[in-house]
């Protein structure tokens, strides 16, 4: 009985917390309710990057509410902070109240926190229980998990394709698949994401935007061109519009008066590491990492995607399947390169989505 | 009230013809009721090709429950033969029956027939209502309407693919997609279809039955080799097993020997016309539509696709999409050969079914 009980108090502060989901990155979501004999006297989430934290919020709330929280327990999904960031530490905010137990759903994987605010607690006295709906509360948070554990972005690939795969005509131009209906979709998706990125090729046959201006517009996500050779043409608009969206151009080769140039119109410049085939693609998502880049939507073209799927780099996949046939022999495809031999990227956690004129097929990437 | 009252008796009629459905090709799906004072009195359905039709079972069926049919309704899904075919004429059973009134859905497209049943029986002074659910009635039997409009098969088109596409491994082997759940929905797909039609390539590649033999087997359809250079492999599973289940080889490119070989072993041998690129796709559906084969399902590669939906001959689409990842720039997909410039074709009525490992997206096919 009394597991259920966190359970179903967990459950609502895990609710709270998905209403951060735009806005938080790279912070994680979180929520938080305090509860007394039964009834829940105070809610708070994770509004906004820079922000206070749920936990005092919901103190505050509690109070606001005309509750004591003298012998309150308090249900968070991630361990409260211990250190001092852009917010002071919400442990100490938790001791000062006098609530007496703390049900928290996981520990924070950021190492500045990591077990220290837990441990903080229990040396104030405070009970508390570790694990009440953990994989939930990782679920909600796995970009920011991620990014924190690996120090590379959560990366998410985009496609719109053709029943028969291609994302071209024959000849190579783009193909216009979209409707209104996936417009508002991808424009919504391109927010959820801290940047959206894009091959060089893709500037120079498309000259896309890649902000949000479709349907609902709540923010506007960075914007990535991967460009080994800086290729990227000037008057492109991307280039163009750099002072009023954040943008950064990777590149390997260096080119002392392109990098000038692009400076000077507001682009952030990256040097990664060469490969093989041009740009190390590891190296140039954790260049962005430390640009506080925690999640990239990537819609490129299918020798990027099967890079990203060979390097065991992507995380997830959105593929919109038109209900349309390009054909040819030749055509680009979602996912290029030489293919894979064996291991197979696969989707799990798959969900469909039906629009009018296409079938979003969309999961988790697992590398076997 | 007398509308929707029609429309009541000819939905359960529908009803009953759609029971048929594996069993009656060549021969249309036909359901019929018989109504006397707002009760059914009988009820039939065309079970099976060369068997009773309908209206006659229906006949029977009343006389069997003791009821008189003086007076009485008939709705019929498919306007009543009046020619000598495997069976008498239904028009001369329901003259003979004393009913006064027939109800029919869509006049018959069949020549022999096309409202010669119709005319039959209001010769008689039966009263005869024709276009009650017309559009219900012929999709049921929208194969049958194709095949006996333009001589030709109805053609669906199978294919398993990746998310991106691709029908092969990229070194061009057989990539075994299906698990058992496809497997059991494929092989009764086989048995809606008067034939399975591959080219010989597959054979050679992959060797295979085509015949059902996963989950429910009702009837084993006809197996049909498009070949224009009678390249298939005397020593191939089709060739050795083409005494049990009936086999059909197209070719193009005589070749006295292979052919005697061929015709020994207990395949039909026909010849269709060359065209540029090999072989006249449309003379040879029109040749296998002489042999009655009035439905086909093609399990070819990705160039045949492309030549059936180019020349504007495939009707239907099944789609595996399975959640799977191989790649590639040259890996064969779904839909190859030189690709579609402009009007590309699209699915219209799309369905969706989940699968665990894929997701089947099916459709008739548009030519815009």
């Amino acid at each position: 009985m009394r597991c259920l009980s966190h359970s179903y108090y967990m459950n609502v502060a895990l609710e709270l917390a998905k209403q951060g989901e735009y806005f938080v990155l790279p912070n994680p979501r979180v929520g938080c309710v305090i509860v007394k004999n039964g009834t829940i006297i105070g809610r708070g989430f994770h509004q906004r990057y820079g922000d206070r934290h749920a936990e005092v919020l919901a103190i505050e709330d509690a109070i606001k509410n005309g509750y004591s929280l003298k012998n309150a327990t308090m249900y968070v999904t991630l361990e409260p902070c211990s250190h001092y960031g852009k917010q002071p530490p919400c442990t100490e905010a938790i001791v000062r109240s006098g609530i007496k137990k703390v049900v928290v759903a996981t520990k924070d994987p950021n190492p500045l926190v990591n077990g220290k605010g837990i441990a903080r607690l229990k040396s104030a006295g405070i009970e508390v229980i570790v694990g009440i709906l953990e994989n939930e509360a990782i679920l909600l948070n796995k970009d920011f998990f991620k990014f924190i554990k690996t120090n590379l972005p959560y990366i998410a690939v985009k496609v719109a394709q053709s029943l028969d795969g291609k994302i071209a005509s024959p000849g190579g131009e783009r193909f216009s698949f979209n409707t209104e209906e996936e417009n508002d979709f991808v424009h919504l998706l391109r927010q959820k994401y801290m940047a959206v990125l894009v091959s060089a090729n893709t500037v120079i046959t498309d000259n896309p935007m890649l902000n949000a201006r479709f349907g609902k517009i709540i923010r506007q996500p960075a914007r990535v061109v991967i460009d080994t050779n800086l290729k990227i043409p000037t008057n492109s608009k991307i280039v163009e519009t750099a002072k009023d969206y954040q943008t950064f151009v990777v590149y390997s080769k260096k080119n002392e008066e392109k990098i000038k140039i692009l400076s000077q119109s507001g682009i952030k410049l990256i040097e990664a590491d060469e490969s093989e085939n041009g740009m190390d693609l590891r190296d140039a998502l954790s260049k962005l990492a430390k640009e506080k880049i925690a999640s990239i939507l990537v819609e490129g073209g299918g020798n990027l995607n099967f890079s990203l799927l060979k390097e065991g780099l992507a995380d997830y996949w959105y593929s919109f399947v038109f209900h349309t046939f390009i054909g040819g022999k030749a055509t680009k495809t979602s996912v290029d390169g030489e293919g894979f031999l064996n291991s197979y990227p696969k989707l799990s956690n798959v969900k469909i989505t039906r629009f009018k004129n296409s079938t979003l097929i969309e999961g988790d990437i697992s590398y076997v």
